[in-house]
């Protein structure tokens, strides 16, 4: 349970805050990539979407050696890392209470760089495993020269919430009489039939794990 | 076209970078929700999935009168709004070609509240259409009251720019001999099947325009 304050408060509808491991892990998990944040010193917010992977409390970022964001956490400057799934939009009769059916998780923290090739192997495996799990055992592994240009940085979550929302609409009493269709739409992320790349040798076919790919437990 | 500067510019792999808005701006307008980042004084950032719409050069950002978010955009504060569409898992035969196939849209700029009634009713109007062209017209307008309890925010997009990634994977030329299945796995946000409110009365049928609901054009 991360202790709620001022940073991770869920201040509007708090009664869809959690502040569990047990509910904000699994977003996290399920979730491909994250929208991270820093400022610069000028305050200047910037927003980028990139691949994560969580092992216990760490988030594992990676990128080039040269990349701004990396630099910047590796500098130690706090991060916010947010994830959003969305389940769907929730028309309610009226427009004031339409709404979108998510699930949302914000991590703060700070981050390290990786310098131990072990450790950034290592992180390199979970963000893999992450996306495939069985795939780095398929891959042609990092060459010491792609390892030493790829950065991987550490945020350890010092502080998180999700932010969750579910069900059919909530309309006022005096609404649902109105003759308005109201409902769900659900929406998910789903995946299409795979493309072999066009210069794969003919006999090699795509492997189990890919196969039915699924997000979520 | 936007110019390219030290905020927007595309560093990694500058070849996936855009600046104009014809490519921009539909990733902007087929994206349900973006992610907006902002920082506190002691450059703390945060980053918060909301709906959003475009309008021209213009992003409105609607919510609760007390939103955290809201007041801090509407007291002038540069937001960076980025919007990001997944298109699939880029596997190559080895890990450091892996990537993803994505369009992510990066917006700078600083908003204002709407105070007018009416420019605040066309805003929610245009957020309204964003996620469901009709559903307007066929809904309980907001209230008087409703509309004092809401806070509209008007970010006039200054800079921007595109990042994009479309295709198979790109392999060291001497790892294409290699015996492990390489290509992509295509993701997509797809409507599922529509669920009437439980309270929905029998007779009123689900509307034409969430019938085979898509995004993009």
């Amino acid at each position: 349970m991360f202790p709620k304050n001022q940073q991770n408060r869920v201040r509007r509808i708090p009664e869809r805050g959690h502040y569990d491991r047990a509910t904000i892990y699994p977003i996290v998990d399920e979730a491909l990539i994250c929208h991270v944040g820093f400022s610069t010193d000028d305050n200047q917010p910037f927003v980028i979407p990139t691949i994560h992977a969580r092992e216990e409390d760490t988030i594992y970022l990676h990128g080039a050696k040269a990349s701004r964001l990396l630099k910047h956490i590796q500098a130690g400057n706090p991060v916010c890392i947010t994830v959003t799934l969305l389940d769907g939009i929730v028309f309610a009769r009226s427009v004031f209470n339409s709404s979108m059916n998510y699930r949302s998780a914000v991590l703060f923290g700070c981050g390290r760089l990786l310098t131990d090739d072990a450790d950034k192997m290592h992180a390199l495996v979970v963000i893999s495993d992450h996306l495939a799990r069985g795939r780095w055992e398929d891959s042609r592994k990092p060459t010491q020269k792609e390892l030493d240009a790829t950065s991987v940085v550490a945020v350890e979550i010092e502080n998180a919430s999700a932010k969750v929302r579910s069900g059919p609409p909530g309309d006022d009493e005096e609404d649902y009489a109105l003759p308005i269709w109201a409902g769900v739409l659900p929406l998910r992320q789903e995946a299409g039939v795979i493309i072999n790349d066009p210069r794969l040798e003919a006999e090699i076919s795509v492997p189990d794990y890919l196969v039915n790919y699924q997000r979520g437990s």
